[in-house]
């Protein structure tokens, strides 16, 4: 995301918060303070330069004892802060919701990304309206793959697309004149998937099947001497607890919703 | 929030989706469709209002067989509607996920509220960032109390608050010459809380105290006859499973972030 | 406000008066000057802030004399300014505004502030569109109550609302609901006072009743003994001239528009 | 201005008082309900398309027994409304402050252009910020010149800009490399007012002149025969009670803070 | 494009021209009037949608005798208009500009898309600031393919990038770490075009290279029996005088920037 | 324009080319660089000031040594930059763009105003759309008036507005009642002319005549004592070939869309 982008999200989540000010700093006293922010949890960090521009932008000087991607334990010190009490408390709440949901995402996705060993981990488009571009940073962080940012990142026919061709082999076709973006068709058959390789998708997402039936598709395009042509991409119901049976199938990338939707690393905030 | 904020957050929801435009529909043909969403797990219903709204701006003839805080179950066919294939294909994601995070919000939102019995439950602060207002909103329809909306919204005294006051009793009369807010004090102890009854404060906030310690915490109120004069909030590390404890130790209130962090509830869109 | 809100707004109000840019200055060589800024009558200054703020913008250095909330009296220099000619006169006309307008409203607070003794004054939401926080802020500068901000700020059941409701307690009734804010009730006449009272308002806006008329309603609600329970706030056809009758009738606040209609204290900007 | 313009600017105002949602209608029953708003005071109306324009976005059928411009007295039913009780509550405060603002400044303008006679009536650059376009706006109903909206409307040559000048005459001439646009000089003497005639400038602003004064420039540039070649205006302190006199000096057009600052006409809004 | 990303667009555009509001209109009546848009040239017209679109918002009657991608030829009459003359005027040369600005494009693609027989045509980066969308649909309609629509559409590795890695190959491999997006390599010699030929990349741009020096590089892919795993784009001072020999090179794509800083095509409004 | 103004123009074209994020620098280390913006044709140079700020607002340091308005010839190194590899390659066609439709504004206007002699030159309202400021900026930059800004900008009657009056008299006389804004009256015979003429016109602009009409118009002014009053202004089909004809024929103003509408000058930008 550019710069500016960044800094309009960050603002929009500040005035959110303050409103028409802070009713509570209106009769407080202001003075230099130090403060900290321990994490309450363990987990992999996310939200760090977002955290540090929002200070930055408010005159208020951080130091971080970890970045993105560290591992943080329970009552690390993760950020140090010195500035002005009033600067600090309005923007505590702001950076906590950042810190937490972001560092949430970026350590469950890195538990996903550590069980499925060789097979990589994908995020969806299943974020929270608004949060994409923060949620598929920290997808980033934690390890795995951010997948299509939007509509108009590339190609995926799906089921109700292809209501509206003849067959898979004439929507590959059709979307095969743009020879810029990649190709992936969403299949819930084996004969499916042969077709969409034969059409020439890149990549084909196997909807909602189980390891078994993942294993007879893959055993059908590697028969048929075409397993090579496209990547295959496991998504629908996958979870921490069935990861490694889908894993195993053989299938080249895991998406799940579970990783940006995932809940929140708690962090505080307390004056020295 | 005014029909036009709420306007723009959806427009804004729908953009991060649709970026430049929809890559798979460019060489996709248009035509009129039926299409149904249905849930595909129980919950309580929220965000028709938004969802309704995106479907008219973009031409779309939607019938709602439910609405905002109605008891859905798996399969259930929540919506029909009819408009053209493209129409439909480009809104698809961003209805869902609208619907999937506030039901999903105001159906842990409703468990709690059933299982606090008379003690009421609200929301805090802890929201996903820019989604403030429709979670808020799906906690009202969960049927929980939303509490402070932004920093703007009312008075609370925290610990860091403190640290730039000599006492609870200065800071609540500072914070009483402004006649048109109520005043909340965080206590982690019994004799603050006793302090903060007697400066003066509207609502006692009782920071991650168990139930005993919140019963010691009434005694003394009682005892000194100040009990009826405020509203005890209980907050902090409250979840379903311990929320009849914390019901039962005599607070008016039970906080937590637990309702708008709660995992989304499914929804599938598919063209008949 | 948070700062980029009023950052927003003070941009705002300058690209207002620049427009596509400056026409005099497009013929006219730059070089440095130095500047001041006098009033050019007595009055309370407000609007310092936000006139530092537009000059560390646009790299103007400016020494205040003066900060907001002093006196200020005939051709005192308010500020002296050192920086290119170009970057002064295109804040000129937007900042003597800013100053006029908040110091305006300030300076008619006071006046209203000193005559009303103990009792105290509060604005209203009669204020100029898109300035309700300028206004508000310097009602509060000028040592007045800002009242409610919004809609959104605290719950005012008034004669239009009740007609939506059998009588006053089944509005307050319905209003209590919600602990977190505070309940004013408009009335008319001394029952409705009472009922009022009775019903656990918060607030009574007596609306346009004389000083003798309140007098009664103070007289009965002592009698029933619930003088104490409620706040009493005088609005309605309030002057400097009449507000000494009022300050003596015994109300808490009296609220008036008078502070955001107030006219403006003129400024000026002169090179040395 | 642009209807897009117009739109945000009223959506913006409303947005202000609105913030985050009504409080007192969270809890109240809509029904559909009649309605009048009233003047409590005479005038001229202003307002009247950015009224309608608000209550058609938001479903209110409104008559207006006005237009822009008509004399209206106290008492007069304005607008007669019908639609849902919850979104005429939510633009009442919003409509009843443009209508103020508006209708006032065109009052006390109209004020001035009957008294002025032949000569001209013209606002001034002393507005409140960010109202520029609507305070211009209700000057012109009044009958007044809206004179230059902003820096990038004319070329006016003002005291400070002369010290970046040898003189006024080289000032001119620099300005007239621009054939577009006319050309403004303020003086403060009757030679600097000759020296501008010479120059070329098409306006003279006869900065805080009497009007015996402002005789004196008259006389000398008919002497030296060139009063045809420019039109003269006062302005600096003219006020309705000594609009009379810089009338009858003989200047073509007196421009004066005092429209745009004009007090507000007050109106109210009944549920019937 | 979103239809409210869109219409922000086209208001920008329409609020550029209007800017505080028509001059000319100010004093002239307003009627019911019929008008016409003819062309002054041959062409192919595109921006339709966006004519069509502000004409509705701005209550304009609109019949368009032609559509996005027709042929059109001097003189004809390709929008009928009925409404208000004012509306017409205020909208007059944002239209008109925006069709000759759109149609320009399509009219030189669809000249390059003829001569280029079976090698597909495609636009590059260099548009008009703020204007990609609309120029690169335009492209489209014109039968030539968009190409990468910023930086986030595809990977392509250029010059400066590889002075970034060790070599081609490298950079090549760090890019296939993320299976989603098609890869890019800018090369400028056949050595380096066989290098990211084996190396994997999607598509090869031959950088300012003649058609001779083009056909070396695909007599060495061939030989080395890679050639169909690669597209090859030539870009680079490819002109309509010289494409048919870049054509006949045997390319599968050229790209140039010739598209999108075409010259305009001459639409005239008037009132008939 | 203002500072804001721009900075709100430069980012978002930032925004449009950059979107989620370059994919290409996602994988590719970042370093220290130091690069060049060499020009690759002759030409003048504009679009300095926006590139000074592009890269200062992102801590790129950028050497010019050339500015606005000089003379720059094909290989001259325009900028020397300093900085993160990522930060400039994010930047680096949004600013190519910028200066080439800039210079190539600026060069072939300085064309035009060299063989137009003491006759001026001007550019017309047919820009890119959202341009406007950036291309008049740059016809000013290449020695061109920039000519009316918007509608709002000064008085212009068309052939579409003549319909809507009676005669030009009484159009020129309704427009008279402003006194601050200049009239330009746009006709297309030698009556029409001395009729604006008369009515007192302060420009008018010749539509559409040959040198040889014009010189007929031009004859009968004279005749009529009038010419002096007026300023004429040729436009329409007047390129650099027939310019020196326009030129000869007397008139004061040449104003033609192929300043604004002129083809880019190429930069490129490389790492050293």
């Amino acid at each position: 995301m550019d710069r500016d982008g960044l800094k309009r999200i960050l603002n929009q989540a500040l005035r959110e918060d303050v409103g028409r000010g802070d009713l509570t700093l209106a009769f407080t006293q202001d003075k230099k303070v130090a403060a900290q922010i321990k994490v309450k949890q363990s987990g992999i960090l996310a939200g760090c330069d977002e955290v540090l521009q929002l200070f930055k932008q408010h005159q208020i000087k951080c130091e971080n004892h970890f970045k993105d991607g560290d591992k943080i334990k329970k009552n690390d010190v993760v950020f140090e802060l010195n500035g002005l009490s009033h600067n600090i408390l309005l923007l505590e709440r702001t950076v906590l919701n950042i810190l937490s949901v972001m560092s949430g995402i970026a350590t469950v996705t890195q538990k996903f990304v550590d069980k499925a060993g060789k097979t990589k981990v994908a995020a969806t488009r299943k974020t929270h309206p608004l949060l994409r571009l923060l949620e598929k940073k920290a997808v980033f962080i934690g390890g795995g793959l951010t997948h299509r940012m939007g509509l108009d990142d590339m190609v995926i026919i799906k089921d109700n697309h292809l209501k509206l061709f003849e067959n898979i082999t004439c929507a590959v076709d059709a979307a095969k004149e743009d020879p810029y973006h990649k190709i992936e068709v969403e299949v819930t058959s084996k004969e499916q998937a042969f077709e969409a390789a034969i059409a020439g998708a890149d990549i084909i997402m196997l909807d909602n099947m189980t390891p078994a039936k993942i294993k007879g598709v893959i055993k059908l395009l590697e028969k048929e001497g075409v397993r090579g042509n496209v990547l295959l991409e496991a998504s629908g119901g996958i979870t921490l607890d069935n990861l490694k049976d889908y894993a195993k199938s053989g299938v080249d990338i895991i998406s799940t919703s579970a990783l940006t939707m995932a809940p929140g690393v708690d962090f505080s905030l307390k004056f020295l």
